[in-house]
């Protein structure tokens, strides 16, 4: 009925991120609705902003009473398409993609690695934490039987390409791009870039900005 | 002059190194004046978002003309304190602390690595790519020669609150925090947390979602 009609920018994907994470938080406090202006406060994105970015998925709030919480963290939870697994394929078995296959941050959601792929005839066949590599080049027909729907590219910039294009032949719907590469799919695939220089670039900004500790702080002091 | 005021919200500090990616892509069009409405189209945030984010830093932009290209690129690359050296230690010697140290990203960037540590004797003394990995115990004496101002943890999530210690003890005013835990840093050093499982939650939204190729696209529909 509300389905979200037209294409969704990505910033604004990239902030209903953040204002799940906001609304997941107000669901553990127990607060029932908020309005744009109070949600400002917790994730730092303006009213204007945030009530363009929620009406692309019709009316989730009310004038005067702003947003039932529990009901936009299920819409949105629905929306994003977290509600169920999303099962991912890592292509790379090196420094990145094991650090990747690791990552313990993945415990409490609704991700999970069925296979890691590489095309190094020295890794393949190797186990790495509990799954065995697999030839990249079988990445089409085994990928389907994993029911695999996410890819995340760990490969050196010049492999990305090759990599994406197997993970499209193998029905790959989205793509996380590690590889400081652009690459190229078809216009039904998603591909999002992370981007280590960006992160930085943001912290940058703090050096030698942020004040020493109030002089009221003397637990902070006392360092 | 119109040194930034007050605290800068972190949204707005993300928001202006996508601003940073559009303008550098404008001066190479050769742009020389764009408003706060064009804008939108380049980086997909709001002008009320735009204009309320430049004006943390003064009068960037002229009513009716828009913000100088040149010019705003200039400042924010100063404001953001790209235009100088930034020196980073990496704590963690594993996959992940590996995969940074040879991170090919940084070659037209402000960024370099000047040390890598870590708390395993078998790793301290061998060499990661062309730097050999140090006892981290050692990093708040080392790093203040290496004039290193920026930290990356690169640790498993119980150990990065005691890298973080270490960096603080180091004078390291910036942390990129790539472990699922939270750290308690002094108010004075900056963290940023990234966040994977917010990449891949953006990313599946599109899941089936993104059409297939157009009938008009007859070499799109040709693979």
């Amino acid at each position: 009925m509300d389905r979200p009609s037209g294409k969704i920018p990505e910033p604004t994907l990239s902030r209903l991120s953040l204002y799940l994470r906001s609304l997941r938080q107000l669901a553990i406090e127990g607060v029932k609705t908020i309005s744009s202006a109070r949600m400002e406060a917790h994730c730092g994105i303006v009213p204007a902003q945030i009530r363009k970015d929620l009406s692309y998925f019709g009316e989730l709030g009310k004038p005067g009473t702003g947003y039932d919480v529990q009901h936009v963290l299920a819409r949105l939870t629905e929306i994003m398409q977290l509600d169920r697994e999303q099962r991912i394929v890592i292509v790379g078995a090196g420094n990145l993609g094991s650090a990747l296959a690791g990552y313990s941050g993945f415990t409490h959601s609704p991700f999970r690695i069925v296979g890691i792929f590489d095309n190094n005839f020295n890794k393949i066949g190797r186990m790495l934490w509990d799954q065995e590599i697999i030839d990249v080049e079988s990445l089409p027909e085994i990928s389907q039987q994993m029911r695999a729907n996410v890819g995340i590219i760990a490969v050196p910039a010049q492999g990305a390409q090759p990599a994406a294009d197997l993970m499209v032949s193998a029905g790959i719907r989205a793509i996380l791009n590690f590889a400081p590469a652009r690459i190229e799919v078809p216009p039904h695939v998603a591909v999002r870039d992370v981007d280590l220089t960006r992160e930085l670039e943001v912290l940058c900004y703090h050096i030698d900005r942020l004040s020493p500790p109030e002089q009221d702080s003397p637990e902070d002091t006392a360092k």
